[in-house]
């Protein structure tokens, strides 16, 4: 009746889960069932997701709305310069309390009853409800945020203290980043018809680069990619060894500088499935992430002097990422919005202090992502589209996806722990 | 297989019922379900439906459409000048009958293979159907009609007699407004994205006026509102004295006119739950339902000679309703088109003698309803989708919310019964 | 959970066939059920579907898709010459491989990690696959081609001899009409929202004709619709007396003239429920099926030399069909896409030297169908609005409708035979 907590679909997921051959995709229902996206909401609730920056939020009172399948949150400044988190669901009957995508105010107020919410939550005015109701019972429903350098993280049902061991070493370098003082240049959404599993196993290889990417080659080198496509582990041995020359050289020069040269990959089992490591961006000497391998902002960010032609890249959670440069970064976030709908985020971030048109410019900073996140939305909806098919079988993964297999693992164990936990499914 | 009498569904609204919190609005499935949705459309079925006034119709062979989730209904004149109602299906393969939403035919001829009817649904003729083929077996599937006071009532499989018994005492009033005599001065739609139910308790209480109505609440002043804003024993003990006075003033003269004090409340045991009373339209002087408060039609409806500055309200059933001043009244109809979607039909009124222009100008007779419905078009969608999301919980009814906990007991009181009778039930 | 195979959903097929009431329409279930049209989709797999012309095809490395439901089939010619047909499905990650509607090429190359494929579907280069790798395990998944008069049949799971042995007698009635020398003159697409069963429906009989095609039944005219309309026995025995003359007058010039007379119709039994013969087109002297009763392309079709008047009435399946004329001929192909959804393919062909503009004139030739497919959409449109209405209650077919009738049984003779083969039926 309500999507959620239906006993039979879940014991069909079970089963499905059983048949799942290793090293291969998954089957064509965990791509377009209703039931199973709802269970993959549920099962995402309980991890924590990369929402935005929070200089998107400055000012106690400013607000931003951020949205997963059909629930809406309120992320929110309070009085007390703390960030808080909301289902943007009314107490009394459900309307949502803010419409806008965005805004600021010192009170949430529902546009239905007028019942009013302070900064923090709590129910403040509620107006005809009698001598036996207690505002205090009916504050907004808080869910769990967390910052890490700058960035914002909520989770519904996740465990905070989970969060602060897994992502306890990646502090460092986000500061060292100057993540938290950066400011978003530049944001653009990329809706894409296709299931959102599908469209993080498409982000965690670059087995498809070549083919489907050219800017991204071009900027990366050929020689890169097939070493370091998709991070440690993803090139087969012998383009590994043609990189190390290269890469050693950069890694000497990486210490000689100071900066950083942090290593961390979560395996299938742990919550988030973190990633964080830092690549040379191409084979050549080119400094950032842009067309021409110059800067793209010429106010350096954090702690960073020169650039050492380098690249962090982090993985917060299969459906959040981060990859600094040494002048900007990009970031990525998916949202599930239903079993065919994710909606892509990208975000382009600088130092807060830089001025744009005279230390950047937009369009060179968001070049290479721009083209590349419309070419992935293309092969990700015709991957879709495929998978829907009756001829659909899934087929092995290549070397260079093993960061997918994982993915797939990591899904599939988080998956079963969740029904296992869940009352409903005993028949 | 097909979406009526799945017995797994049944059930799980059953269980969905008996889970319900008494003086709370309805759980998430309700609001969603298309198998509930179907239910509903069941439930509703077996009740009378308010669906236009007869001025629509005033010729043998005249007709219109009428609407409910995939069904239609023709509702025509005969040559005898009664008004019935078909299901709009031909009987010999399913074609629709009547394409246009309304129109005239001395005959509907079935625009698929020409089977044609006569205007009291019997089949008039249909080619080679060979020697056993008996069109009397063959018309049109009648469905009940019921006049009052001019205003049309159809029901597929609701019991004529209960509304005669139920409506036995609304006659009087709609004479006295002339409704019998009205003509339909415009009338427009409000296509709102969310379950019908939503849409009724909304309309059943106005404790949003005040935050969501200013024109309505302009009209009607605070006064009003907060003593009687949705009708008897909507408003609190102290803004009901405070407007005593007036009322006692208002009742005094509406006694010396000789005008109308009717007073009816159906329960939630009721069939139709109707409603009938009437009240001064503000705590000002004003005569109509107007921006200035002066006549909307300065030709009188029915035995009106004079204002009385009232207003009679009337609920047929909990999806239509009639607000009649002394010279205009309005009339609002709530079709359930689907789990998500409710057609909302407004019809302005006036004598039929009336002339536009000169005696009465649209945009003002329409002036405090249009507005208010945008805004309940609004703000039941917000209320739609805070209600899909994770976070929703049903949350306490405010004391002027009384009617719309009747509705929500009515309901499930209805479906109940519904669900006990039909032997799809026994697992 | 994955729609297909789903035992709950197959039972409840079987019920709702027991239920049929033989000599109508089907119950509104199988118009709209997601779960019987997915089965529709597995019993129109074992059976073979017209789908073009192979002219569309002409070398090596030419290819078209073809799309059923959620599947896409590439139609390619090989390097060898032959026709081969694909699942547009790669056997990596499943990506759709072709996404033009046609195109041409050398190699299959997948635009997502571009594994590449020959024209005969074997596996031609994947990169990274290990040594454990097999290319000859990742073919393209190939299914069924027949060929028949230059037209294009495929099956995902059909048995080739059983459609070799069905169309034997067909082929020369093809070769006569010149069908593998012709060309396509012209086609085009008329989406219909409605179940791919009432399509069929409405293209098996006449009944309709008149009241709904008045182009179409200027053409055959009105006695020749009565007695022959939906091809023999068909027509009331009166009807088909009256024509009688006109029949005997046209046979015996068509003998003279030492044109084919064929005559075959499958029983609801058979694979295909295939049908062949050749009426007069009208009761009038027309050569051919143009508004004017002229010739529509001066230059006639393989081994006519003069018209006789007649045409070539040709069932391959209840979903394609070919009309052909002395002069060109007329092919329809219907595709279902979901249960509310059909897409209706027109083709118009003539000889493959015959010169546009001098002639032929592609208006002329479109005029009759163009328009009675226009109508054809709207009329089973309105049919599919009626079945899903609460007041759906199949009728009794009309003595024309008999072919209508035999499809019924073709259906539920074939939908019962695929379950009873189905292990997933033991509940």
């Amino acid at each position: 009746m309500g999507k959620r907590g239906d006993p039979m679909a879940r014991s069909n997921v079970l089963e499905l889960i059983s048949r799942h051959q290793p090293g291969h995709p998954l089957d064509q229902g965990f791509y377009q069932s209703e039931d199973i996206f709802e269970t993959d909401v549920d099962f995402l609730a309980q991890r924590w997701m990369l929402v935005d920056h929070e200089s998107r939020i400055p000012e106690s009172g400013d607000y931003f709305l951020s949205e997963t399948g059909a629930d809406s949150y309120i992320v929110i400044r309070g009085r007390d310069g703390a960030i808080r988190a909301f289902h943007n669901v009314c107490r009394h009957r459900g309307s949502r309390v803010c419409l806008a995508p965005q805004g600021h105010s010192k009170l949430l107020v529902c546009p239905y009853h007028a019942w009013s919410y302070r900064l923090d939550g709590s129910l403040k005015s509620a107006r005809e409800m009698g001598p036996h109701f207690d505002p205090g019972d009916y504050g907004l429903r808080e869910i769990g945020v967390r910052l890490l350098g700058g960035l914002v993280f909520i989770s519904p049902e996740g465990d905070g203290a989970a969060f602060d061991q897994e992502f306890a070493g990646f502090g460092d370098v986000l500061a060292f980043h100057g993540m938290s003082q950066a400011k978003v240049a530049a944001r653009r959404t990329y809706p894409t018809a296709a299931n959102w599993k599908l469209v993080v196993e498409n982000f965690l290889e670059c087995y498809h680069c070549l083919p489907a990417h050219p800017e991204y080659s071009s900027v990366h080198s050929r020689a890169k990619l097939e070493a370091f496509g998709a991070g440690t582990g993803s090139g087969d041995p012998a383009a590994v060894a043609r990189f190390q020359p290269r890469l050693e050289e950069w890694e000497q020069r990486t210490r000689e500088l100071g900066h950083p040269l942090p290593f961390y990959e979560g395996d299938h089992t742990t919550q988030h499935m973190a990633q964080l490591a830092r690549f040379p961006i191409s084979s050549d000497d080119r400094v950032s992430e842009t067309q021409d391998g110059e800067l793209g902002c010429s106010r350096m960010m954090g702690s960073f002097a020169e650039s050492d032609g380098g690249q962090t890249a982090i993985a917060f959670c299969p459906t959040g990422y981060v990859l600094a440069n040494c002048d900007f970064a990009f970031m990525v976030i998916f949202r599930p919005l239903g079993p065919l709908s994710t909606e892509v985020d990208a975000l382009w971030l600088v130092d807060g202090d830089a001025v744009e048109g005279e230390e950047y410019d937009v369009g060179r900073l968001m070049w290479v992502w721009d083209a590349t996140l419309k070419q992935d939305k293309k092969i990700t909806e015709n991957n879709q589209r495929g998978v829907l098919s009756r001829g659909y079988q899934p087929g092995p993964y290549a070397l260079s996806e093993v960061r997918v297999n994982t993915f797939i693992q990591w899904y599939l164990h988080g998956l079963s722990e969740l029904l296992a936990r869940d009352p409903c499914l005993v028949p």
